[in-house]
């Protein structure tokens, strides 16, 4: 059901917000009305017990505060709101629970040596987070007022982000519709909220490398789709290719695209290929921003590093299973892996492609390593940044 | 972030129910536990008051009651209730919000003339439910349990179903995964709730014909993606378009596929060309049930009729926009009309397709008609049989 006066009223807020089809950056987004300076704490009068840093599950674990705020489409954004952690209570016909109307961010802060707190790059998540609202219609906000807001609440909740390298405390910028009605039309509620999550390493005992299942029964994402956005749709249909990689004995999905079967991603990470190319160059390549890929702040910073190292080409373009088992047969390959917030990188040793399995190398010097020498030097110097033991200016401290 | 003992539950459960990679119709629906004889029923203590069939909006007023029925991956379906119509208190964390573990229905309920209750082919509804629910990973349910729970369901709303033609109570059977976990996993925990709202006739003074933009910035669905299922994700995906459609003076978009502009949907709708084809003799057609396309129980009933009349071809083919335009140039243009629950089916007057406006001819008899005759005999008949004006066995008595 279509209802052209909701939609009018939509698109009038949407031409306000100066929201042409292209995607912007943290500097360009208008919207007003977020203000950080208008946030109201109400503190839990009990706080939870902390969880051990060896009992930790990556998100099962939720910190004593959340924080919201509201959005109308006649008033705009309403006061930020630290309180009690707490369920929603939405009625059942909020779009949210029929269209979709969701999309999300996930981050991290960490502390460092000196007790202090840091956030890695969070200013591409707020321009990444407008992105993915915009394409589902969802409002507009000002990512610095934000960025201030998260950094607030990261301090109300320190006490969660465990001290220890490896560990540090996840959070989720989550948007969703929650207008009351059954037609298909742009949201004219939105509830912005934010929780937290004390997680360990991905890899407690080191690294460990994992087997994928290249799977040619499902798409991800398709040009012009949603596969460039952090929406919710983009996920539960990842399952089946999950449990069709499980049940045939892989650890996560590799999906593919197109007929001559360009990698996309890895499960829900980006994916990484070091290789000596067709003429013995070493090439460091990941898939182009085409639309059909998410930019990944792990991604951005892997790209940025291995530029700024200088030791081998960068290139971002697509390339084909039929070119890995080409390198894989003809000794080119040098490693793969994927790249996330959650993991850093996750290294890949096997990939089961049409009824064959293609040993991808981890380290040729080390028959019992689980990952290779680059992917390791990757995710330690990223780490290195996060915790501020290696100086850069990705890395931003929460004061 | 993947956690593999979950994974393994939860494919044990899928194996356990039998759920092979292909869609199930209701009678294959195996997983035990949704039972209707075990159904609690808690009356709201003071009911709402009715709404003047004038005055209803579709999807904007809802009934006195809900029925909800809670799933759990280590215990099955719980017992059904219907209870007061109420807000849902779901934690934030709850997976439908951030990863689109959401499904839905849209069927009716109408009363006929001897102030029976009627629905329209419910047993199409339960089955695609369920191939909804299998595609992200929900639960799977007894088709024919769930249909007595909804027959119970609206008998208890039966003073909401207003008695007028045109007039029903739209019915949004949902599924959504409601695990408390932000990992992307098959949920462990789903709601399947029900809820209703009276709607008057799509069209109030008569068909209104809508134009439509043919739209080639965005895809709503593609080969192995999820276009067949009714999930959260299709659907806010289409509000850009929607609004791009309405921003150049469109009704609603006309979605295409591929290279050569393939129709697959109209808005949320399924598509109908009444032609004459390159040879001159009159054919029905519809875009096939390739995957990408929603297998509407409208649609089936309009080619389940056009069959039983015999009066022209009927194709399930897909048809691109040029085709359309020449089959325009050439006269061979006889109706084009959208299909869905919400309204039957919706004429089509205009289609403006890169920088062309092509117009779809309606009644030739009639300059101002709004609808071309074989669109209305389609719409009158339909609704004759739903409203049980004509004996069918598409309309099941609910007694």
């Amino acid at each position: 059901m279509f209802n052209a006066s909701l939609l009018k009223t939509a698109f009038a807020r949407t031409a306000r917000a100066q929201l042409a089809w292209q995607p912007r950056t943290l500097s360009t987004v208008v919207e007003a009305g977020l203000k950080a300076s208008a946030l109201r704490v109400t503190k839990a009068s009990s706080l939870k017990p902390l969880v051990p840093n060896q009992d930790l599950i990556f998100g099962h674990t939720f910190t004593d505060h959340m924080l919201t705020v509201e959005w109308k489409v006649e008033e705009g954004w309403a006061a930020p709101e630290i309180k009690p952690y707490q369920k929603l209570q939405l009625d059942p016909s909020a779009v949210v629970f029929h269209y979709s109307f969701e999309c999300f961010e996930g981050m991290k802060a960490y502390k460092d040596k000196n007790g202090k707190i840091r956030l890695f790059r969070p200013e591409m998540n707020m321009a990444r987070f407008n992105n993915s609202a915009d394409r589902i219609a969802l409002p507009q906000f000002d990512g610095n007022e934000l960025l201030k807001l998260i950094k607030n609440y990261v301090k109300t909740e320190s006490r969660w982000i465990p001290s220890e390298r490896g560990y540090s405390l996840y959070l989720r910028p989550t948007m969703i519709g929650t207008q009351e009605y059954l037609g298909v039309n742009p949201s004219n509620r939105a509830l912005l909220f934010v929780i937290a999550s004390p997680v360990g390493p991905y890899y407690k005992t080191g690294f460990k490398a994992v087997s994928l299942y290249a799977t040619t029964e499902y798409v991800r994402a398709w040009p012009n789709g949603t596969g460039a956005n952090k929406v919710g749709g983009n996920y539960a249909i990842g399952i089946k290719p999950q449990l069709m990689a499980t049940k045939q004995g892989y650890q996560q999905n590799l999906w593919l695209f197109g007929e001559d079967h360009q990698l996309t991603e890895v499960g829900t990470m980006n994916c990484f290929v070091l290789w000596k190319d067709d003429k013995g160059e070493l090439e460091l390549v990941t898939p182009p921003l085409d639309g059909s890929i998410l930019p990944g702040v792990t991604r951005d910073s892997i790209l940025g590093l291995a530029r700024e190292w200088g030791k081998f080409k960068v290139s971002e373009k697509s390339v084909s299973m039929p070119q890995i088992k080409e390198a894989v047969k003809q000794g080119r390959m040098l490693e793969m892996f994927g790249a996330g917030t959650a993991c850093i990188v996750s290294p890949i040793k096997k990939i089961g492609y049409l009824n064959e399995d293609l040993d991808i190398p981890l380290d040729p010097n080390d028959p019992n390593a689980q990952a290779g020498p680059w992917a390791k030097k990757f995710n330690d110097t990223i780490m290195d940044i996060q915790y501020g033991d290696l100086p850069h200016d990705w890395s931003v401290l929460v004061d």
